[in-house]
C-alpha cells in the first residue's frame, strides 16, 4: 500500500438484490441489476462504467450471490470486464456480511487499502459529480473516517434512510461529520427533515479504509467479525457456507453507521436515483404532456401519468390514471402507482404458486447468443437460437432428449459425433440422445435456427459439457 | 306455405358485425359473433343453438360479409351444421339491405313465409322465455304486424334503442301496438322513460311475413326496394356487387319501423344482453366480492369493479379501479370502463396504421385443427401445426416455400410426390417448393408438428389446393 495521496481505491459493488419489485421485468434469476431498464447497458455494467476511470477493473469486486453469479458473469465477459472479481456469497445476509466478506477476501491481497462500496442497481445522471465526491471523500476516509455520501433531498420520501449533517470537516463545507443516520422516517419527519436542512438522503455508497472498517465490525458488529474472520485463521478455514450459516442478517447503516462515532458525510448532487420501483421511471425517463412515461410499442388514447412499458407484443391503453402496465413476453403486471410496493408481495405470491414467471424470462442469454423458449408441451419443446459471428456453444451430449436442427438464418457448422459439416439456410440435421454434438456460427452475420427438442426429460440440466469456449467447463 | 297456425318460421341471423369493440379478442377476421367469449360456444353458434328448437337448421340462413364466410362456415362445419344457408354481401350495407336480401332471397323458395330476424351476438340466458315469446309474436306476424321483441330496461341506458308500447292487442297484455321507436337516447330522456314505464329496449329480434316486410320496404325505402328487386328479375338480374354498390346503408329500425304503422312488441324478460362491450361481462359473469370479473390465468390484489381476460399469459393486477385488463397472445388493452366506448376509436387507428393486430390473431382455426404462428423473420416463419384425429389438410402445392415438419406428438401420414409414408414423433420430413403433398392424422389422438417455413415468399396465400375434404377446392 502506498501512503501517497492518490491512494489506490478497491471498488466492491455490491449485487446480492432480488429486484422482486421490477416483476415482470427482474425474474429470480435475472434481477434488477442485470436489466437493461434505462438504456443498452445494464445497471450492473453502468455502475462499473462510471467508476472506471477512477477505479480499474482490476481492482474491483462484485459481491453477490452464487445464484446469479451465471447472468453477472455473462455481463462481465460482454463488456470484456474478466478481471474483476466475482465473490460469491452462499446466500444473502444484508449489506453488512457482503462489505465484511469483501473486507476479508479483499485483505489477502490489499491490505489496508481504501475500499468505496457501491449499490449495483441505483441510477447517476452525472459521473463527474460521483467522481469528484470520491476524491473528496477518500481524503477523509485515509483519516480515518467511515465516509458516507449524502443525497440533498427534494421530496420528503419516505423510502430511504437520511444522514443528519453535523460539524464541517473542511472550510468549504464539501464534507461533514454525521450527526445521526435515520432509517426510513415517517412523513411528517420527512417533511421536518426538509424544512429543518441540513439532511440527505443516504445514497449507499461508502468508502473507508479497510482497516478502519474491521475495527467498526469489531466494535459494533462482534459476532459478525469473529464469523468472518475464521475465513482467514489459517487452522480453522471453515467453509463459507458454515460461516454465513451462522451470520447476523443486518444493513452496514444499522450494524454500523448508525453506531460508530467517526462517520463523515460527503453532500453530492448527481442525478442520483435509487430506481427502487417502476414508480422511479418518471424521474428518469422524458414524460408526454399528459405526464406519461411511454416506452415500446405502446398506443395510448388520453391517459395521464402513466407508465407503460411494452417490451414485445403491443400494448393499448384507453383514460388509464396513474397506472403502471408492464408487458413481457410471458407476464403482464397492471398496477396502480400508489401501490407500487406491493409489486414484491404479488411477487412473493407467485413464488409460493410455483409460477415459472417469478422466476426467468422465456428469452435466456448465453455468451455465445441466445434463445428463446417458444413453446413447450408434453415431450416437446421449441427453441429459438442465435449464435453471434464467430461463437460456439460447448461440445455437449444430451443425456435424454434427441434436437433437430433447422437452419433459417445464415450458415451453421455442426458438429456430430465424429463428422463436422456446413448446415445452409434450409437446411436441417438430427441429433440422437448420447451423441456429443457442437453448434458453431462461423459466418460474419448471425446464426439463427429453430431447435425442436423431443424426449422425456427436456430440463436445462441434461447437459454435460465436454469442452467450452467460455467458463462453464470446470 | 301453410295456413295452419303452427306455420313454418324461416330464421334469418344478421352475422355481418364487426366486433371492432372486443379487441383485441376480435379482429377484423375474427369478428364478435364467432368469439367463445361466453362458454365453449361461439355467440353465432350459441344463437342457432338456442333456436334450434323452433327453426331447424335446414330454414336457417346466415346473412353475413363475404370476407367472413370462411370463419362462419368453419363454425357451422364444426356443430354439423352444413344446412345452415350462407348468404354473403359483398360489402356491409346495415340491418335494412342484410334483412331485404333476406327476404329476396328467401322468396325464391319460401313464397310468404314467416321470417324471424336475429342478431348473431347478443346473450340470451332464458332460452324458453325466447321460444315462448316467438310463439306469441307468430300469430300477431300472421295476422300482418311488424312484430318486435321488448326487454324491460332495468337501468336508463343510452346505448340501446327503445320500443314505447301503445295500445294491448290481447287480453293478456302479452303483446302491445308500438307507440314510437325512439334511437339511442339521452340520459334524462332515459331516466324519463324508465319512471314513466311502457317503454322497452329493442332487442333486435323480428318476426314478420315476408310479404307485409316487402310491402313495407317498397312503401318506407323505395330505394332499398327497388336495388334489391333488380336480383330478382328475370331479364335484368344483377350481380350483387352492382346492386350493393348503391343500396343504402339504413337500419331496419330507422328505415322501417321507425315509420310503419303496424308495429307491434312482445314484451319479453329472458336475461338478454347485447354484450355490447367489455363492460357488458359483469352483467353476464359472477363477480367476486369486490365486484371484479376475473376470467384465465390473472393474480389479483385488491382491485374493485375491474375486467380481466388473460387468455394465455400471466396476468398480474394491483389496486385497480374500474379498470378492463384484456391479454391476448399478441395485444394487450388496457381501458378504464367509462371510456369503453373507445376501443373502437382505437381499432380504427391500429387499421390506419396497418396493424397486423387488428386484424388476426396468432392461432388460426381450420376445418382439420388449427395452427398457432409462433415465430416469423426474414425468410423463415414457425408454426406449431394441430391436426385433430382422421382429419385430413388438402393435398396442395407452394410455388415459393419449403417446408420442414418435426412431428412432436402421435404419428402423422404423409404425402410428397407420390410417396406417402407414416412419420412418427420425432421424426421429421422436409417439402421442398413446388412439391404436390398432403398431411393427414390417422391416429385417434390429436397431431401436432412443428413446420418451419423457409422462402422469400411466406404469405398465406401461396398455396394451390388440388383436392381437399372440405368445401376449398371449387
Amino acid at each position: 500500500m502506498t501512503e501517497e495521496k492518490g491512494v489506490p481505491i478497491f471498488g466492491v459493488i455490491l449485487a446480492g438484490g432480488l429486484g422482486t419489485r421490477f416483476w415482470p421485468l427482474s425474474r429470480s434469476q435475472y434481477p434488477k441489476q442485470v436489466l437493461r431498464l434505462l438504456g443498452s447497458e445494464s445497471m450492473l455494467q453502468a455502475t462499473i462504467e462510471r467508476l472506471l476511470p477512477l477505479i480499474p477493473a482490476g481492482r474491483m469486486a462484485i459481491v453477490t450471490n452464487a445464484s446469479q453469479a451465471e447472468v453477472i458473469r455473462l455481463q462481465l465477459y460482454h463488456k470484456g470486464w474478466e478481471d474483476i472479481q466475482l465473490w460469491l456469497e452462499p446466500q444473502g445476509r444484508n449489506t453488512a456480511a457482503a462489505v465484511g466478506l469483501a473486507a476479508v477476501l479483499l485483505g489477502k491481497e490489499a491490505g489496508d487499502c481504501l475500499m468505496a462500496v457501491f449499490p449495483a442497481d441505483h441510477f447517476i445522471r452525472d459521473q463527474e459529480s460521483l467522481l469528484a465526491a470520491l476524491n473528496r471523500g477518500a481524503a477523509w476516509a485515509q483519516k480515518g473516517y467511515l465516509v458516507t455520501f449524502g443525497i440533498p433531498p427534494t421530496r420528503p420520501e419516505t423510502g430511504y434512510g437520511y444522514i443528519k449533517q453535523g460539524a464541517p470537516l473542511d472550510e468549504e463545507g464539501a464534507v461533514y461529520r454525521s450527526e445521526r443516520f435515520m432509517e426510513k422516517p415517517a412523513l411528517l419527519q420527512a417533511q421536518a427533515f426538509l424544512k429543518e436542512g441540513g439532511y440527505y438522503w443516504n445514497s449507499g455508497i461508502f468508502l473507508f479504509r479497510r482497516q478502519v472498517l474491521l475495527e467498526a465490525f469489531r466494535r459494533h458488529l462482534p459476532e459478525l467479525y469473529q464469523g468472518l474472520g475464521r475465513l482467514l485463521t489459517e487452522e480453522s478455514c471453515l467453509p463459507l457456507e458454515e460461516v454465513y450459516k451462522n451470520l447476523p442478517s443486518i444493513s452496514l447503516d444499522h450494524g454500523i453507521l448508525e453506531k460508530a462515532a467517526n462517520v463523515a458525510v460527503v453532500p453530492v448532487e448527481m442525478g442520483w436515483n435509487d430506481v427502487g420501483t417502476w414508480g422511479a421511471l418518471p424521474d428518469i425517463f422524458p414524460r408526454d404532456a399528459r405526464g406519461n412515461v411511454i416506452l415500446g410499442r405502446a398506443l395510448d388514447r388520453g391517459s395521464r401519468d402513466c407508465i407503460i412499458y411494452a417490451q414485445d407484443r403491443l400494448v393499448a391503453t384507453i383514460g388509464l390514471e396513474g397506472t403502471i402496465v408492464v408487458d413481457t413476453p410471458d407476464a403482464t403486471l397492471v398496477c396502480q402507482r400508489d401501490r407500487v410496493q406491493e409489486v414484491k408481495d404479488l411477487v412473493a405470491e407467485l413464488h409460493r404458486q410455483e409460477m415459472v414467471e417469478s422466476e426467468q424470462h422465456p428469452t435466456v442469454e448465453r455468451p455465445w447468443g441466445c434463445y428463446t423458449v417458444m413453446d413447450e408441451g408434453t415431450g416437446y419443446k421449441v427453441k429459438q437460437i442465435v449464435v453471434e459471428p464467430g461463437k460456439k456453444l460447448s461440445h455437449q451430449v444430451h443425456q435424454h432428449r434427441a434436437e433437430h436442427w433447422v437452419v433459417v438464418q445464415g450458415t451453421a457448422r455442426v458438429t456430430i459425433g465424429l463428422e463436422t459439416k456446413p448446415v445452409a439456410t434450409n437446411q436441417s440435421v438430427y441429433i440422437p440422445p448420447k451423441t456429443p454434438h457442437r453448434l458453431e456460427n462461423p459466418g460474419p452475420e448471425s446464426l439463427r435456427l429453430i431447435e425442436i427438442q423431443t424426449g422425456t426429460y427436456l430440463d436445462e440440466d441434461d447437459i454435460v459439457r465436454l469442452e467450452d469456449d467460455y467458463w462453464r467447463v470446470s
